[in-house]
């Protein structure tokens, strides 16, 4: 027999029996499959150190109510990979919890990691749980916030950058309340690659400790020190389950465990005296209640129609983020700190927690931040940070998480706009239930941070441009224009006759709108040429309008998009025959801050339009059509 | 005057005065630039603590002679930031460099990072060149190759992820010869941040060194022990530049630096005569020359052509990757360590370097690799990992890296294909000058590799498929077929009655190239409809033919394109009124590996074509048309 097993106390074989039961249910099940079974369904043998570990947990530590699963102040318990979903499921069924199946709320936390492409990111997602625990217990108090967050991690998860970039974030700012369980490989000692994991998190500020194989008791003593301690904790256990378990004389164990769990009952029936009498309990239930009410749209536009200075008028995103705080009082607004060269990211008129360079760790605690709860969270950065953020914002997208990122366009330089950004656009617009919002004018940007805010199937990503206007023509003065920017499309500039009557119809998002609109003005004066301009601020939401709609805003005549971006994707919209006029031709500008490309003239783009179009040729043709 | 002054050697205040210069040089650049100029054009605080250090490196310790700049075995100097270009420059024009400005080759490095998304990359690339070396010196000895790599970095790019993984990987991997130089804030004992830096790359293995306002004999005592080091040395430098450095009575001191520099040209003579009389003399220079030759191509298609055995005509990318073994003896294969469950990537039949789940590193690596010259890196991972490995594409494609990265899709579950990466071929086909390969036959492998291997234009990204078949329709039988995979597209089976005759063109690529051919036969049955199947393994070299060769696949008929991914981007082929077919019904397959979608049948195909080109229907409807 195991040597953990002898001299057991009768308390600690029933922990054993509990592990046992869990890991019997699940190796039942993977013994089911079949040999054509989807990998991620056989009992993963990393998992073998961890059953006693978290029947332990679950048994003597974790606080949740079976009868409650959503429960605010629960510990928040998750897993790293779908391969360990079996093992969560398990211990739910033996703990009678109500949620017979582990889905993507029973403990507040999904299932993720089963695809390579999103490694690390639970241990991000767990740590943007913490640091929503972390907040909401500053605002509310121990009294009603007073949980932990739990992950059960896969080694490969850790040794990712961007685990490593959640734990240095982790371990700046205290989170405490995180605990991380993994296993190590048998005699790790001889395994530098594990080992230097380890170390790395210990040099992030973390608290580590390598369990070797251990009885009950050791591993309660070290989940008890946990719960002391000031610092992240990073428990490596390592060693096989025992063969045999005994079992007790009468064999009928099962029903046993769910008596444990009755302490989760009294610890959340004593949680809601309290809240009941808490002063605050108003607003902590609005909090977590969450969703963005009418009243929040009526506040939210009295603010800007509040704007009166000049120096308002050249308003941008920023000042939405500053109107935000003031509205709801559940953001948290996380930023990178930007290159101090790099002009687009000023100083935000909002309190903000930093994350230096890791936009990656950043995206994913706003995950962990959406599917904890009682928070709002708001990511702030770079454009040309895009890339670092899309896996949290595919895992946002598959899981339907509303995270919200603020991306903010290259500023402009000396002789124009750094087109520094050429195909950020289209991969972001590729990512399917990602909303991105572009917008160009102040009308645009109160339009477009109401439909973020509103945008239910995913993710959302605001692009901040630099060169957004108060331009009067496309603020009030619209030449018979019609829609609304918040239906993701719109007529900015009807054509001389109506749309019947089009040229060309020039589609246009963001800060381009001006020269769009310039475009069009040169292209009439010269005549026998009558241009629509039409803006595209958010295609998802234009797309989800219907056929009537958007046939009534594209119209029939030829199509030309002007956007500082690459084209591709734009072909959706101007048809396989467009045009598209874009900055590609020096997409090196990036690397020389001092190679920037000349502002795209109205009379260049013009020209493109006038070729594309086969007009006369007025004295020297244009520039090469597409 | 500065107590590092004092009582300092003649020697060591020529080391000052150098440095002096300088800085002299390059502030007076800043003070020359107008208000407009673009950002990092000014003098960086942060150089201030490195002024000295780069001086007694450059004049001291760095292996380069400005006559040669592409000296083999040179040592490289690399910035993190286009803002420390003007640094590099300053340097190399004192010590009379041939390259009047630093370009993107002088010393091996260009001056990458100025984008906040590329923000750790030149860690990454840094660590790669010394991987180069490292590789270089176990094939040739130290004779040959006895080079370092030295980095200028940034504190930002150091707190990234990627620098993280970089920096394990250099640990892991023992890449001595790799030094990184960084300024630390002034006291940062109260700077916990840059501290838990530091401390996590000493976790990773790393020899890191904190050195206080210094002079120049502790500046060369710890350049000297850095010669010496076992490990990868990280360097953080602190304190501010002397306001005033005594100069000669003479006042004249340009040209005194070249002299230190003769160094550099009697180190590359002598190695010049070990080359001479070196029996690896002819490899060695075909190998730093590089390039694909023709010889490469025929020996390339005649181990293609030997292939008989049956089991080896389910072939695939991986056989690929032994055959270039084979052929190129420069080529080092990295790939990141598969998660167990992950079928898609199988062991590979060849010699290969584990990064772990650090996929951004390892393509960084690529990049670094190839800047070093010597070795033709591939990177294998998993398709889903794409979004991880986009900066150091992006850093390849702006720089015209000819990096290659092999992306296994993911393997067929039980029902049929898992269609977990919905927009990842988008993304990828969104980038300019970035080529994504994605071959289903044995015919197109061989010509994809091909074409891969000698695109020119920037990074390439080959698509493995698990559903590559050598099915005779695809691979000789072609249907009146005609065009050359290699060309980008090509008509797999052309319609009967030819071009002209088609009801519509089915686009696709890769592994559904059956389908689309089963589709077509399906619908040819039912009577009235002629189908032509082209395959676009290759989007961005399709789009590099003639017109009438484009115009000669395509045709004029409707067009449908079927493809296992999102549909973004492909109306650039089926223009805005075509048909989309893709599994977009399921994008969170990914999160539950065992709802694997059916497989698109040929049936469901078919019926969305002839709804979306309104033929006739027989008996029951179809699917929904787009």
């Amino acid at each position: 027999m195991d040597d953990r097993l002898t001299g057991c106390s009768e308390a600690d074989l029933a922990t054993w029996r509990f592990a046992d039961a869990a890991r019997r249910l699940v190796a039942g099940r993977s013994a089911g499959m079949t040999s054509g079974a989807a990998p991620g369904s056989v009992l993963p043998e990393a998992l073998e150190p961890l059953w006693l570990p978290v029947a332990v947990l679950w048994e003597r530590f974790l606080r949740f109510d079976p009868a409650a699963p959503l429960w605010p102040d629960r510990d928040r318990f998750a897993v790293s990979s779908v391969r360990m979903r079996p093992l969560l499921g398990a211990f739910l069924r033996l703990t009678g919890s109500t949620a017979a199946a582990p889905d993507l709320t029973v403990t507040g936390y999904p299932a993720a990691g089963v695809s390579v492409g999103l490694a690390g990111q639970p241990v991000a997602i767990a740590a943007g749980m913490a640091l929503a625990e972390q907040t909401l217990e500053k605002r509310f108090g121990q009294s009603l916030v007073n949980h932990r967050t739990w992950l059960l991690s896969g080694r490969a998860d850790l040794e990712t950058g961007l685990a490593m970039e959640a734990a240095m974030l982790a371990g700046q700012y205290h989170l405490h309340r995180l605990c991380v369980m993994t296993d190590i490989p048998p005699g790790s000692v001889s395994d530098p690659a594990a080992d230097m994991t380890l170390n790395c998190f210990q040099a992030a500020g973390w608290s580590v400790r390598r369990i070797r194989p251990a009885g009950v008791a050791e591993v309660a003593a070290v989940l008890a020190a946990t719960l002391r301690s000031r610092r992240p904790v990073l428990l490596a256990f390592e060693g096989r389950f025992p063969a045999y378990i005994p079992q007790p004389p009468q064999g009928e164990t099962s029903g046993a465990w769910v008596a444990v769990t009755r302490r989760g009952t009294t610890l959340r029936r004593s949680w809601l005296r309290r809240l009941t009498r808490h002063r605050q309990r108003a607003v902590f239930e609005r909090a977590t209640g969450g969703g963005i009410t009418d009243r929040f749209t009526e506040d939210w536009r009295r603010l800007w129609r509040g704007l009166r200075r000049p120096e308002e008028l050249n308003s941008d995103g920023y000042l939405a983020l500053e109107f935000l705080e003031r509205l709801i009082p559940e953001s948290v607004f996380l930023t990178s700190a930007m290159d101090a060269g790099h002009a687009a990211l000023r100083p935000l008129p909002v309190a903000v927690r930093a994350c230096g360079a890791r936009e990656g760790a950043m995206a994913g605690f706003l995950n962990g931040m959406t599917l904890h709860g009682g928070v709002r969270g708001f990511g702030v950065a770079a454009l040309g940070s895009a890339d670092r953020l899309r896996p949290a914002l595919r895992f946002a997208a598959i899981t339907r998480q509303r995270i919200l990122c603020v991306l903010a366009e290259g500023a402009a330089g000396a002789g124009g706009v750094l087109w520094q950004q050429p195909e950020q656009l289209a991969g972001l617009r590729a990512m399917k239930d990602l909303a991105v919002f572009r917008p160009g004018s102040r009308r645009e940007v109160v339009a477009c941070w109401e439909g973020a805010l509103r945008w239910e199937h995913g993710p959302a990503v605001m692009i901040i441009s630099p060169s957004v206007s108060g331009d009067p023509d496309t603020e009030a003065g619209l030449q018979g224009g019609r829609g609304d920017p918040g239906r993701g499309g719109y007529i900015l500039r009807e054509a001389e006759g109506g749309l019947l009557n089009r040229s060309v119809t020039l589609l246009t998002s963001g800060g381009e709108a001006g020269l769009a609109l310039e475009t069009a003005r040169l292209l009439e004066a010269r005549g026998g040429c009558r241009v629509a301009v039409v803006s595209l601020p958010c295609w998802e939401i234009f797309a989800l309008q219907d056929r009537d709609y958007r046939d009534g805003v594209l119209g029939v005549a030829p199509r030309a998009a002007l956007e500082a971006a690459s084209g591709f994707g734009w072909e959706r919209w101007t048809g396989g025959d467009g045009l598209f006029i874009g900055p590609e031709e020096n997409p090196r500008a990036e690397l020389n801050p001092e190679s920037v490309l000349p502002d795209l003239s109205a009379e260049h783009c013009a020209g493109r339009i006038a070729h594309f179009l086969r007009l006369p040729s007025r004295g020297r043709r244009g520039a090469e059509g597409g």
